[in-house]
């Protein structure tokens, strides 16, 4: 099974002991499978404990002859629960750590409160930001399954084309594009960050399901089969002549690629069509701008006052209550990673970045249209890691 | 779309208020999808409160017009973010809350840290018991949707059949399994209470990968296709006369299937067939014996003594560092609900709950055999639900 090169992994945690020592942190405990997996290479149940100096301990709870195999720490520790948690740090002489870090934005709170108990001596700060900034600039290993998440996602766009029909069901479709990414190694879920946001592989919104607005942070949410879901696919049946948008996620390795095309049997209504050509023109001013440097707000608005000069300011991501105030954001172990290109996300991009760029125009009762497209940030400018043609699918009826 | 009645969400309110008067709180903030959903009929971004009398609150920050149409309650309000959130608790009169209860078990730490900070006069209560022993009840029409998803599994179970041969991925069938559950309307997802437990639709393990051992609370991992997701198919192709088990969710409105079934191509050597007899037998004897008043302990030991009489006590509910200490569980909106047939897990079966009950034997470099189904409790014993007959499954090379 591949894995990263260790010495990727020794890099990893040298950057996070420069923050922590930088943040005057004695060290940080991390619980989050794709924080564990970024600093070890495993997501075998386990704590991992990282000091500011020295040797990290990965202590674990369950899988330890599989952790053997996958992670290259030193110091692994087979623990009974979490209750041996002090004693373990006590062994390797690890005394007087008066400030932790933890990742606060998705411990649960029992846990969280429990260290609390635990460390009565200890001052816990939120590492979850330092982290995410960390895992914002990817290496060329992690490019490179993120490119390779891509081909599976063009394979999977390729091969639903001879599937999507009048009368075939949503549902049908998401079904069979989870089937290709699974037959193709996705790894079988989408991380997310965000508590309380849920995913599935694919969203395959056809006609009105494309304008139905539901919780996920996201121009477009489809009605799902059920108040239960609430997003995604549902049972309605694909039309002629209407809108056929498909977000599609894969992860290969751990890292995901994200990618959003717009299919039509026969053709779209002029307006959509040309919301369609202007998804594609922002794609390339995006292309042509974004470059070391260029500030996450100023890409916003770029591609927004490029929308609204073409009238186009009231579908621009979403419409109504579910326009939403992003165009793009980081991926990789998780789908909501930094940058996030928006108004408020203050800071600019850099080399090594890989960003989901979305330009999607809703149009109520009509449905979705745009195309999303995942770039890394070179060293002058951006280049794109899917494969698909940037074109509006057209299907003949 | 379906949705729970009107009339079954007031009566879960009014056996919660209950709960909240006899723990002496003056209420609950409830934020969880799962909780929310239970006590509102909608999971869009919403926090409810649910004082301990009177009228609950729902308010939501995204998806109003869909809660409008998803949800029973009387007080909805559209709220901009959480930081309102003590102001329309006061707009509605109510002051002076001391005794709050929360989920702690999984709200995020920031989160609760907010909370803490925004009302400080208050007491924070766990409230996650109290809510995980109301929900192991189902009504009828939650039984019913068990029952449905149970449906989907078995056209999935018998469907895949044709395409189990000599030479395919387990990844090709694991496709195939999610790809017939969403065409039949499975949600989506399979949503789990424990942090950082994650899953995929199905788990197909043939031969030496039912014997990997991963993080996953369960008496199989599998290996998965990379360290990143660790668990479930791999790119291993299926081969004759080895075990094949197949683990199998599915969700309809909400509602957890959970099934486990083993094939072969030709037979089974035949200490696993002796294994998989043993499953069926345990299967027999748990519905010749559970009934209202079973103790989840003492059925445990029942199923356990009776392995070991078979002589198969180091293959029962895994082997190894892998074994685990339950023999069924709970399911509802959550794949890991109360009650747990398990040593630990003081209490009795009750009618109303609805219980996965999963017989399995893993024999080191061999593979998984066995058979899990999903039962009703009765009035005077357990019923099942799920639908496939309760054989070894032999398909010809």
């Amino acid at each position: 099974m591949e894995k990263p090169q260790p010495e990727e992994i020794q890099q990893r945690l040298a950057r996070f002991q420069t923050d922590l020592a930088a943040h005057d942190l004695d060290g940080a405990l991390l619980f989050q499978n794709a924080d564990i997996f970024y600093f070890s290479g495993t997501i075998q149940s386990s704590i991992l404990f990282i000091p500011a100096q020295g040797d990290p301990i990965l202590m674990v709870q369950k899988g330890f002859q599989r952790v053997k195999e996958e992670c290259p720490l030193k110091n692994i520790i087979a623990v009974n629960g979490k209750s041996h948690l002090s004693a373990t740090l006590r062994d390797f002489g690890i005394r007087g750590v008066e400030r932790l870090g933890l990742e606060l934005d998705v411990l649960p709170a029992q846990l969280y409160l429990w260290l609390a108990e635990t460390f009565p001596q200890c001052r816990f700060v939120d590492v979850s930001l330092p982290i995410r900034k960390l895992r914002m600039i990817k290496s060329l290993y992690e490019i490179e399954q993120i490119r390779r998440a891509g081909a599976v996602l063009h394979q999977g766009f390729t091969e639903i084309q001879g599937f999507i029909k009048e009368g075939v069901s949503e549902l049908e479709i998401d079904g069979r594009l989870g089937f290709i990414a699974r037959r193709e190694g996705h790894m079988g879920i989408l991380r997310m960050r965000g508590w309380n946001q849920e995913m599935t592989y694919a969203h395959v919104l056809s006609g009105d399901s494309g304008s139905v607005v539901t919780f996920l942070n996201s121009p477009h949410g489809g009605s799902g089969n059920t108040p239960a879901m609430a997003q995604g696919a549902s049972f309605r049946q694909i039309r002629k002549n209407e809108p056929i948008g498909i977000d599609y996620g894969v992860g290969i390795n751990g890292y995901l690629a994200d990618q959003f095309r717009t299919f039509v049997i026969g053709e779209l209504p002029p307006d959509l069509e040309k919301a369609h050509q202007c998804s594609k023109e922002i794609h390339q001013l995006f292309v042509r701008e974004a470059k070391p440097g260029s500030s996450c707000p100023e890409l916003y608005a770029m591609a927004k006052d490029f929308a609204l000069r073409r009238g186009l300011g009231d579908s621009f991501m979403g419409h109504g209550e579910g326009q939403v105030r992003f165009i793009g954001h980081g991926l990789g172990l998780e789908i909501d990673e930094f940058p996030v290109i928006a108004p408020n996300f203050e800071g600019e991009i850099a080399e090594g970045m890989v960003i989901a760029f979305e330009p999607k125009f809703v149009f109520p009762g009509k449905g979705v249209v745009g195309m999303e497209d995942d770039y890394v940030v070179t060293s002058s400018g951006v280049e794109r890691l899917t494969l698909t043609e940037q074109v509006l699918i057209k299907l003949k009826p």
